[in-house]
């Protein structure tokens, strides 16, 4: 479904950074009968706007799953003349939108979004972080939801030396939940592995984009090397065949969180978007 | 019901230190039909010993509200010859126990006691913290069941100057719901407010102990005088009046976290037991 560069004609388009506690979501996408992050904002728009089943051309920069957190999220809506007159005096801020939703989502800003912008064509990077509490950890149960905790304990040095292998313009094949039609080259520009002051365990991921599930196996593959289940050599050898195993599983949702979505200057967005369609041909990046 | 500051004959006392998110417990206490921090406790011990009936003598430092956390709790549990005998070679160890409980409990170590030793009586002081998050903050939507969001602005030098008239050693019959044969009289230590670099407002306390409410009260007043409805000076004679008033509120729980409990030296425990118990004459220090 392809879709012009630009906004379709006397559409407005405007972009929206927010953050979302994802435990009590079914994912980032409206799913009938289920609470989501989409679904809570298409909930507040129809306040403003009255029409209840309009998506607004919502879209978003990273799809999160079921549980998976995001402390910076970035999308877009496309609103009508006819629509921006009937909010009046009364802009669309922030402010105005995070009353409109519950506590677990926080709005930082709406701002009428350069030319070109798209908030999932236009991203050049993604930036994931992953937290594990092993056996090293003291036990803090007020951050639950948002790491893995495991009774085991993990030799962070020999996850670091496996991630070594696997940071680059790689298929991620093995990484991926399979999506017919979409490429599995994925570019993963950092990969790191740290125990923090407090015991954690933090995995900061960047790429130009994931493909579904593969930060949650990325972790999933260096947990099994730092239990020493899986040589890192194996790993690597995994990630070449490109073909998923059964050695590693997908680890939990509630340690991941998306932090960041990276642009390019707004004179290169329009290019970007027509560069990422024509590249990808993805229709999904949930991870 | 007064105790003998010993252990009766035959029992060994334990001291456990843990900590707990409080969002989804009913409070401390057990209370039968709710999910409560002691029944899970209780729960648990009852899977080791097969008694589900017994309370194993538990005896908490602060017992807290329904949804109030605390990330340094201490109680204490009295066994038997009989049941120390039923461990076996398996010791009741922190791990054990932290295996035995929900993840919204973290147990930090289960200790034989010192001689003299009662969790809640023994103790010499309690610290506090409550975290407001006012217009000046940056939306954090996974911190909101860690502190209390108001859409105002809170002047923070206000409170503070508010703060250095409540305390020290006095009646705090205005903050605390009262209890009949209880003295409100307390020995506030400190009250501190500070505006983080993260935006968040934190109010720090300490006292020999609180009376119920007292915590959530105390940051009602000074909350009332941050935001201009109350002045210091009215503050202050609401504490000199020692009479409830309905000119601030007890705030919201999930602001509320229970940071640390102080123990004199071990050769006072016993002295400190025995003092506690003919002075305050309180059976219940809830917040």
């Amino acid at each position: 479904m392809k879709k012009p560069a630009g906004i379709p004609g006397g559409l407005s388009r405007f972009r929206i950074d927010y953050a979302y506690d994802g435990t009590d979501f079914a994912g980032w996408a409206k799913q009938p009968g289920l609470r989501t992050v989409q679904g809570e904002f298409l909930i507040a728009l129809a306040k403003v706007f009255g029409e209840s089943d309009n998506d607004f051309g919502m879209r978003v920069a990273g799809r999160t799953d079921a549980g998976v957190h995001a402390s910076h999220q970035v999308m877009h809506i496309d609103l009508s003349q006819e629509q921006l007159g009937r909010l009046g005096r009364t802009p669309l801020t922030a402010k105005r939108l995070q009353n409109l939703t519950p506590s677990d989502i926080g709005v930082y800003s709406v701002e009428l979004a350069p030319a070109g912008f798209h908030a999932r064509f236009s991203a050049t990077g993604r930036s994931y972080e992953y937290g594990i509490s092993d056996a090293l950890c003291k036990p803090d149960p007020m951050r639950f939801r948002y790491v893995l905790s495991t009774p085991r304990t993990l030799d962070v040095d020999l996850m670091r030396a496996a991630a070594q292998g696997l940071v680059g313009l790689k298929d991620f094949g093995a990484f991926c939940r399979p999506r017919e039609g979409s490429t599995t080259i994925r570019e993963l520009r950092k990969l790191e592995i740290q125990r923090e002051s407090d015991g954690k365990i933090m995995i900061r991921l960047e790429a130009d984009a994931f493909c579904h599930n593969m930060v949650r196996a990325l972790v999933g593959g260096l947990s099994a090397v730092g239990e020493k289940k899986l040589s890192k050599e194996e790993l690597w050898e995994i990630q070449k065949s490109a073909i998923r195993t059964a050695k590693f599983k997908v680890v939990a949702p509630q340690g991941l969180n998306l932090v960041g979505v990276s642009y390019p200057p707004d004179a290169e967005l329009a290019n970007q978007a027509e560069k990422t369609r024509n590249m990808r041909g993805l229709d999904d990046i949930s991870v």
